[in-house]
């Protein structure tokens, strides 16, 4: 039993590592698609959606199957659970990585953003960029160190967030930029919310601790 | 076994149909924050988020706990695994119903929104009100109908959330009210989201078909 269950967790797992990379691709596609226009990265990252949520299904599909058929208790079972947890959080990081790639596709080939919001988008991408090699790493290793670390930085990001506000409300761009700029601020918000709780998933398999009941209460405040 | 395991599970089906009644309060509070000013529904429903936070990670435990002492298989097993997942859209619920009371008590004692958009997103509270209701009356029922019903619903709702866009382009508002209308907007369809996933949890606890598998790209679009 012992041996099925860890060659099927093997299986689930490196499911996983590939929704992981998935992501990891949608989120630097996204980022070109923003920053330079690049509509052929936008496609991609559209029609690259697919495959995430497909291995978000067959990921979920082998975890029931598991729990069916090999009872895991303890720290298995605690994989298992955060395992499917995960893989829906990665599905919804390609759909935000779609939203983000689908308005940089609408407004081309003009930028989505107007310039003077260019240096602050730049900035999140990049952050956003770094913590998505950061979840590939965190799950190739198991590594509660590197999740720390996307939950610790998560901060920084909401503080670039902030600063979209100021420049969504000045008067020197259009209306449709105002209103472009809060959509694809939150939505790259919401990509560093999703990597914080993978890595509190991560944070959970590894150690047993939940880090999602400390008392915190809010990932990213929205709109003060 | 067999009678242990359906106590257990009703006790966890308890929680979730608190969670469902917690998160139809907190709707119809952020509903009346948002359209009437009402800064003390604003404060309940941001105060009320914690238990359902709470209740959250009660299921789950719980969820856990069950599927690690009884093994559940086929049925029993989807709607443990079902059951994880509904109250983690309710928690999400939660959540946005309190960032829509937040952008109301911000304001107060002036609207969020501008009279112009105030028809558009009474449309919108109504709309879900009304799915609130469904989704308490489809938990306690266990009722694929209702649940088809909210799942069906959901274009309408997306259709007035493309029309505060146009609101939220007019020139006779300030920009903070574009800004509020396009987040606004987004919570409250975000909200519909999760409500239609939901009940397609309950489609597939009642009748063991999968809806989210069906080739939907995507709930309900963003920007476009």
């Amino acid at each position: 039993m012992r041996v099925i269950f860890n060659e099927e967790l093997k299986q689930v797992a490196d499911d996983l590592d590939r929704m992981a990379q998935d992501v990891r691709k949608a989120i630097k596609g996204a980022g070109d698609a923003l920053l330079n226009q690049d509509v052929e990265a936008a496609q991609t990252v559209i029609d690259g959606d697919i495959e995430i949520d497909a291995l978000e299904s067959s990921v979920l599909d082998q975890c029931v199957k598991l729990l069916a058929k090999q009872n895991p208790v303890a720290t298995d079972l605690r994989v298992v659970v955060s395992t499917m947890r995960l893989a829906s959080t990665f599905e919804r990081m390609g759909d935000l990585a779609r939203h983000v790639a689908e308005a940089a596709r609408r407004t081309y080939p003009a930028a989505a953003i107007p310039e003077s919001a260019q240096p602050v988008f730049a900035d999140m991408v990049a952050f956003l960029d770094n913590t998505a090699d950061q979840l590939v790493a965190m799950l190739t290793d198991r590594d509660a160190k590197t999740a720390e670390a996307i939950i610790l930085a998560d901060d920084k990001l909401d503080e670039l967030h902030h600063r979209t506000f100021d420049l969504a409300l000045s008067d020197e761009i259009t209306r449709q930029q105002t209103v472009d700029i809060v959509l694809l601020g939150r939505f790259l918000e919401r990509l560093g919310d999703h990597a914080v709780s993978a890595a509190r998933r991560v944070v959970y398999i590894v150690s047993g601790f939940d880090p999602t009941k400390e008392p915190t209460r809010d990932e990213g405040t929205d709109i003060d």
